[in-house]
């Protein structure tokens, strides 16, 4: 969009992320060429049909040397793994980043793995993603208007710049903090959220009839809501829980005290303090549609049969 | 819509569902006229505005004795005086129900209270609904293909059977269980994640400059969809976890039991186990897409700034 489009661009793991980013380099012309990595066969087949990549490979040694900038889009298990291999294979000039939900534990992870080479390499990670997996689930758009948040402690300038310009055209807005201060802010934004959504699905999954049953059936109340974050990916999500176990259990820890206070309450009948409690969370709401990183449709603005939007009628 | 049509409908109490059930008894020609009784000045002054009433008045015993059949929207805390109310206003042959989210305190109040004419009542509960509150929030169309439960353990059946083809009417699907059934399977579905949803809200704005800070701006991780469940209305959650305290308690417990084990599991490291309860929970949300009760769309079909579905461009 800028002086900083990019040459060639290399995705490596073509998932939702992944498949997405080399979507959206296209659509917003952030880069010239397109380039996808992809070990699975199957999701390799996909990219192809899909034709959203001018080449596509399975192994990064065939593509690494062509690129200009490497996006490592793999489940965050495997991303220092992943990075490591990708800075290898890449010319001296390139700059890679990722794009996993932890940065502490991969910036740690790369920069004992690859000596000097490090300083080519940006840890980000795009706030944005649906419940859907795999390279058909992408779309240009996902991250319009979300934020992108850079870590890059250990990397060279020029490198972070370079990201900062790339995502910025893919129509992020982009942040930069460190490592560990994003861990413990993902902790409480995303990943306890995620936890506790996991467990209260898998706790009316237990009971009346499991998937068959009433709760499915009345899930209208307040639950369905719950259950779209915990259908999300298993792989990533068991991986940042490994990755950022302190971080999480810290802010589990907060957050399980605060609903301990919530149950004396309800256990007291004290109907004062629940109440303003209950008011005092309203302007959290308010504040992330201000935000824009919300819709302000009542219920997400999910289709009824009717037409008419609220209010409009009598 | 059949030989089920009412004459005319009273609704006691103006808010979200009470103002969606005026506009739906009129869309649908479930009533051949609706009455309003709402004694917030205010509130009634919108009424009149919005036009989605025949007459609108301050006390039930103006327009009640008007009445074929009455639902008392009123928060949960005051449904029983004002069912107790609306019954002794009303003529012998009329039908009064409410659409409390409790239950078995409703029908044990108006038991006490009403004597032999508590058989003219029957307790419902449209599981639906909106974070949004006030007559301006209703839409005529928030019933549609949602489930009404009524719990007519009380009723007259013919009185049972009005209610239930007056819902139909307006567009849900009616089930017929024991109250204390509903309150069991709701705090399950709705009031436990509701209390969750609350109490993370409030865990977060606690910390990091609260609705100005990082919380806000990252949101879009997990954590603003809890936000709009946090958003709901105050006085009609304290109401429903005082008049439902033991079984809430009850499913509190089942969740905070399965969270205690997913925390050992965190705390283990035990990415077997988590990669096994987390690809276990994604069933419940094709299960509850496949029941009609929520929409098949990537993040609820979130509206996002460029044109395209998922998937369809490359």
């Amino acid at each position: 969009m800028t002086g900083s489009k990019e040459g060639v661009f290399l995705v490596v793991g073509c998932g939702l992320i992944g498949s997405s980013l080399a979507r959206a380099a296209r659509r917003f012309r952030a880069a010239e060429r397109v380039l996808v990595v992809e070990p699975d066969a199957g999701a390799r087949a996909k990219v192809v049909e899909l034709g959203i990549a001018d080449e596509v490979a399975a192994d990064v040694r065939e593509l690494a040397p062509k690129a200009d900038l490497i996006a490592v889009c793999t489940p965050p298990g495997v991303t220092v793994e992943a990075t490591l291999g990708a800075l290898a294979a890449a010319r001296a000039d390139a700059v890679v980043f990722d794009v996993a939900g932890v940065k502490s534990s991969v910036a740690r992870g790369v920069a004992q793995g690859a000596g000097a080479r490090a300083a080519a390499f940006v840890p980000a990670h795009p706030i944005a993603g649906t419940e859907r997996s795999g390279p058909e689930a992408g779309f240009a758009d996902l991250f319009e208007n979300r934020w992108c948040v850079i870590t890059p402690e250990g990397s060279a300038p020029e490198a972070a710049r370079r990201v900062a310009a790339f995502w910025e055209a893919c129509g992020a807005r982009v942040a930069s903090m460190g490592a560990a201060e994003h861990d413990a802010l993902l902790a409480m934004t995303s990943h306890v959220p995620h936890l506790v959504a996991y467990a209260l699905t898998a706790t009316a999954r237990a009971e009346r009839g499991g998937v068959d049953g009433d709760v499915v059936r009345y899930s209208a109340g307040g639950f369905r809501d719950f259950t779209r974050i915990a259908a999300s990916d298993p792989v990533m999500w068991r991986d940042i829980f490994l990755e950022n176990r302190s971080a999480v259990l810290a802010a589990l820890d907060r957050f399980e005290d605060r609903l301990r206070e919530l149950r004396r309450e309800v256990e007291a009948g004290d109907g004062a303090g629940m109440q303003a409690l209950f008011a005092s969370t309203r302007a959290v709401r308010a504040a992330i549609v201000a935000e824009g990183q919300e819709t302000a449709a009542p219920d997400f603005g999910r289709p009824h049969h009717g037409a008419e939007p609220a209010g409009d009628e009598n």
